[in-house]
C-alpha cells in the first residue's frame, strides 16, 4: 500500500486559499490595477515594444559609396579622384574643398617659417639636433624674408605657410552622393539594400533625397546633407569638419517585405569640439612625390580641409518566436498579481472595517510549545485534531 | 511589555494557507506543467543559455591582413603593392582586378566624351560654367573624333572613355589572404589569436583554410573565399563586389583555453545592391599624378574593378558567475509557482466537483457594514471574536 | 437583479487566506531574507546598477587624429605627411618607423631573390609561366650576384630583398597624437567632446596626457601609449605592431554636464599574434609611382613597419526614466516574496512543532466523488453548506 500513497501524496495538489470580500471599494481598484497592468502589457510590452518577437541586433551592414561633381579651384577643374579622398568608395570619406599647397619642397636647409622660431643670434636657437615645427634644428640663426632672422631647420623646404588665405570650392554643395548599402539579418536570413529594386539607373541618377518628398532616393546633395544636419555649408567647407550620415533599419519582419525600409538622418559629429576655441574644423596634411630627371625626389605638401562624411548603418529587426511570446505572456499573467499588494494595503489599513476584514485574512498560530502526539500518520492526518482545537478554543465551548 | 510586544509582531511569520485537493488529474497536470517549466530552466535558460554566466560582449578585436600573389594584366606583372588598396592591411581592403586606364590627362579644352553631350552647334551646350562628366563646359561645340561635334570642357583632358572593354587578372583567384586577428575579452582579460599557438612559418605557409578539412588555418585562397561566399569568381571580378569575412568568436571560458576557437563564414554583401539592375558590382575611380620635367602636371586616371573583402569579426565569451547564477535559481523557483494558475482553471472550472473544490478553496467575507467596537488591542488580536461571529453565522447556531 | 448581481461578483475582491506563525525563529530568518532581498535591490539593483535609469549605448562617435612631430631617417627628416598613413586623421592610422626600400623597379625580366627559387638548370624553374614569390617565372636559370643562379622572372626588377637591416626611427617616441573625440547619445540628445571646453590652444599645446595627473588632455606622447600599453617602444617600433587607444564613456546624466567624462586606456592588439612565432609584428607593403621623361613608369617598393594606432570609442549613458523605475520597484516587491520559500521550507520540516503548523498551514480537501447536488445559485453561494459539512466532521457534533 506504500507506493500508492506516496504517490497520491506526490499527486496532491496544493492551492492557496483565498478569502472573497465583498467590497466594491477594494473590488474596484483591484479591477483598475489589473486592467492598468494588463493594458500596460499588451500595449506597451507586446504592441509597442514586439516582446511576442526574436530581435536580431547583429546587422550586418556594406556601404559603397560614389561621389560625382567637377568643381573649380583655384584655376583648375577637379573631379572624384581629385577631391575624394580615401578613393575606395568606403563608409567613411573626405570631400576636400580648400587646400594650401606648399610645392617644389625637397630636403634641405631653410629658416623655420613659424614665429616661434625667429631668432636673433644663434644661441636663440637651442642645441642642434632638437625638433623644430617643419624640422630638426641646425643651432644656427638665418635670415628669412629679408627680416633679420629665424632659425634654420634641416628637413623639407621651404617649409609650409599655412597663415594665408586660400579658395574654398563652394561648388562641391552641388555634388552628389550615391549611398548604396545592403543589410543582412544573419539570424533570419534576411537581406535587403537601400536602391530600389524597381529603379532604372535613369530613375536613379534623377532623383535627389529628400526627407519628406523622397525618403527613398540614396542619392544625396552635399549641400542638402549639411543642411539637414543644421549647417551651414559655406562655414563647413571653409573650416572643414564630420558630418554623419546614419541609415537606420528597423525591421517588423512579420509584416511584408517592402515594408522594411532605411530611415536616413544627419548630424554633425565633431559639433562638440567646434564649440572648443582650440581646434575647430577638420584638416589634414597628405603629400605627393615626384623625381626630377636626374632622381632627386620633391614633393608638394597639401594641408587638405574637407568635409569627412561618416555613413554609420545600425538597425535590428524582430520576427515571431514562440519563447518570448511564452516567456511574456507567463510575465504578464505573474505581473497582474502584484496589484493585489496595493488593494491589500487598501484593505487592512484604509478602509472602513478594516479590522474585520484582517481578521478573516489572517489565522494566527500560536508557537508550538511542546512536542504533542502525532495525531495520525501522515502530516496532513493531523489537520482534523487541530481544527477541533481551534474550533474549542475559538467557539468557547 | 509594549518594546516585546511590537518585537512579537514584526517577527511573526506569515505564510498563505493552502488547500490541499487530493485529485489525481490536477495533481499529475500540476506536476507535468512544473516539470515543463523546470526543464525549461534546467535545459534551456541553464544548459543552453548558459544563464549562470556573466557574459562579455564588447570584443576588442585587431585585424591585420596580407595578401600575396603575382598576376598578368595587361602585359605586364603585378604584385600586391600594386593591386591592393589601401595598402595598410586593415580589415577591409580592395582586390582590383580590372582596370580602365586614361593616361596622360593634362588640365585643357577638349570635347566632352559623355554622349548626353553630343551636339550640333553652340546653343546646344548651354550656359558657359554648367558642370558635364568630365569637367566645365566652355559653352562650345567642336568636332570629336571626327564627327561632327561634342560640347567643349574644360578640365582633364583627354576625358575618359569608360564603355571599353579591359582585360580582368583572374589569376587573383589563386592569392592568398592571410588574416591575422587577435581579440580580447577585456572583462575576463583574455586574449586570443586565430593563428594556431604551435604553428611554425613553414606550416602556416603551406596550410588553405577549408571548412571541413582545415577550419583554423588563417590563410585563405581568393577563389574558395567566392565560393564558400556561394559566388562565381569570374564574375565577381569582372563586375566587381563586396564580400564579408566573418570571424566568429563564441567562447565558454569555464571550458580549457584550447576549446576557445575562430569559426569562419562568408558572404557576399552588396548581394541586394547587386540585384538592383541600377548600379550592379562595386568601382571607384582614383589618379596617379605625375610631373613633367618643366613643371606640368599630368595623371592617370584610373577606374578600378575589384573585389572588397570586409574582416567582420564578433563574439562573445562566457564565465561563471555568483550574481547571474542566483538570479536564475531565483526565477526558476518562482516561475514554477505559475503552472498553479493553469491548475486553477482546471479545478475550479473544468473538473468535476468543481462546485465542490471552489467553495474549499474561497472563503466569502461580506462588507464590513458598521464600525465595530474594536475587539482587542493589536490587529490580530481580533481574530477570535471575528471568528466567533462568522462561525455563528455559518453554523447558524 | 442579474446586472448587479454580475457586477458584485466582478467587482468581489479575491486575496490569499494568510496564516500568522508566531514563532520568533522562523520570523526572524523571514525578516532577514527579506532584508537581504530588499538591500540586494536597493544597494545593486538600484544604485550600483542603476536600473530605475534608461540606457543609451548606440554610441555616436566620431575620432579626428593629429599627429605631430619630426623625425630622422636615413639621412632624410621625415614629417607627418611622410610617415602617417592613411593621412585623412581617421580613427585608425599607422606611424611608420622602418622602411625597407627598393627603388627603381621596373617591367622587366631579372633574377627572383627568394632563396627558394635558386636553380642549376633550366629545369630546376619549372614551367614558364608560374607565379613565384616576386613575378611570373620564364623558367630560365640565370645567374644572380655573381651566384651561379636564380630562376629568372617577369616583374617589377629588381625583386625587393627584406632580408636586410634597416634603421629604426625611434625618435617616434617623443612625436604627439592630438585626439578629437566627439560623442552624442541619439536617445538624450546629449553630446560632449574629450577637449576640455574651457581649454585654449595654447594650453591644450603645453599639456601631456597621463593617468593620474592629467586624465583629460587630448594630447598623448606615442612613447608613452606604448608604455602604459605595458609594451617596449624600440621593440614594437622595430617589428611592428597595433595598439589600441580605448576611450569609455560611461555617463550619468543625472548629474552635472561637467562629470561626464573621458577614460582613456591601452593595450597591444595583436599581443595573442605576437606570441605565435610564426608572424610576429606588423608590416605592409606599398609603392610610390614615378615616369622618366620619356613616359616609362617606374615605382619605389616600400616594405613599412610601424605602429598601427586604433583609437576605439565606446560608452553608454543613462537618465532617470519613469518605466524602468516602475519595472523594477514592482520587482522588487515580487522578489521580496521568493523569500518565503526558504522560511515554509523551515516551518514545515525542520521546525520544533513543524506538523502543528504544517496542520493549520494545509487545509486537506478530499477528491469529489460523487456530483453534490448544487448548493446555491451561485459558485460561491455554496460555501456555507460546505462549511456546515466541514464544520460537522471536524467538530464531530
Amino acid at each position: 500500500m506504500a507506493a500508492p500513497r506516496c504517490l497520491a501524496g506526490f499527486l496532491a495538489y496544493e492551492t492557496a486559499k483565498a478569502v472573497v470580500v465583498k467590497s466594491w471599494v477594494v473590488g474596484a481598484v483591484n479591477r483598475a490595477v489589473q486592467l492598468l497592468i494588463l493594458s500596460y502589457f499588451v500595449g506597451w510590452v507586446f504592441l509597442h515594444e514586439k516582446a511576442y518577437q526574436v530581435r536580431d541586433t547583429a546587422i550586418e551592414s556594406s556601404v559603397v559609396t560614389k561621389v560625382k561633381g567637377v568643381g573649380r579651384y583655384a584655376g583648375r577643374v577637379l573631379d572624384t579622384a581629385d577631391y575624394v579622398t580615401p578613393q575606395q568608395g568606403t563608409a567613411v570619406f573626405v570631400v576636400v574643398t580648400k587646400r594650401i599647397l606648399t610645392e617644389n619642397q625637397v630636403q634641405g636647409l631653410c629658416p623655420e617659417s613659424d614665429p616661434r622660431y625667429r631668432c636673433a643670434a644663434d644661441s636663440d636657437c637651442g642645441s642642434s639636433g632638437r625638433a623644430a615645427a617643419s624640422g630638426v634644428l641646425t643651432g644656427r640663426c638665418v635670415s628669412y624674408n629679408g627680416t633679420p632672422g629665424a632659425c634654420e631647420v634641416r628637413g623639407w623646404c621651404p617649409p609650409e605657410v599655412d597663415a594665408v588665405d586660400a579658395p574654398v570650392m563652394l561648388e562641391a554643395e552641388n555634388f552628389t552622393l550615391f549611398v548604396k548599402n545592403s543589410v543582412r539579418f544573419p539570424l533570419f536570413g534576411f537581406e535587403k539594400a537601400n536602391v530600389p529594386p524597381g529603379a532604372t539607373a535613369a530613375e536613379l541618377s534623377r532623383c535627389r533625397f529628400h526627407p519628406a518628398r523622397r525618403p527613398l532616393c540614396p542619392i544625396l546633395r552635399l549641400g542638402d546633407v549639411a543642411r539637414f544636419a543644421g549647417q551651414d555649408f559655406a562655414a563647413l567647407a571653409t573650416a572643414g569638419g564630420v558630418v554623419a550620415i546614419k541609415i537606420a533599419w528597423v525591421c517588423d519582419l512579420d509584416r511584408a517585405w517592402e515594408l522594411c525600409l532605411p530611415r536616413y538622418s544627419f548630424a554633425r559629429l565633431d559639433a562638440g569640439a567646434r564649440r572648443s576655441a582650440a581646434s575647430p574644423g577638420y584638416n589634414f596634411r597628405s603629400a605627393k612625390y615626384y623625381r626630377w630627371p636626374n632622381g632627386t625626389e620633391y614633393r608638394t605638401l597639401t594641408k587638405a580641409f574637407g568635409i569627412r562624411f561618416d555613413v554609420l548603418v545600425h538597425g535590428s529587426a524582430g520576427k515571431f518566436g514562440i519563447v518570448p511570446t511564452l516567456i511574456n505572456v507567463v510575465a504578464a499573467f505573474a505581473s497582474v498579481g502584484v496589484g493585489s499588494v496595493l488593494c491589500d494595503l487598501i484593505l487592512l489599513h484604509f478602509l472602513k472595517g478594516a479590522e474585520h476584514y484582517k481578521a478573516r485574512k489572517f489565522e494566527e498560530v500560536p508557537e508550538a510549545r511542546l512536542r504533542e502526539p502525532s495525531a495520525g500518520p501522515t502530516a496532513l492526518g493531523g489537520r482534523e485534531m487541530q481544527s477541533t482545537d481551534s474550533g474549542t478554543g475559538s467557539l468557547g465551548l
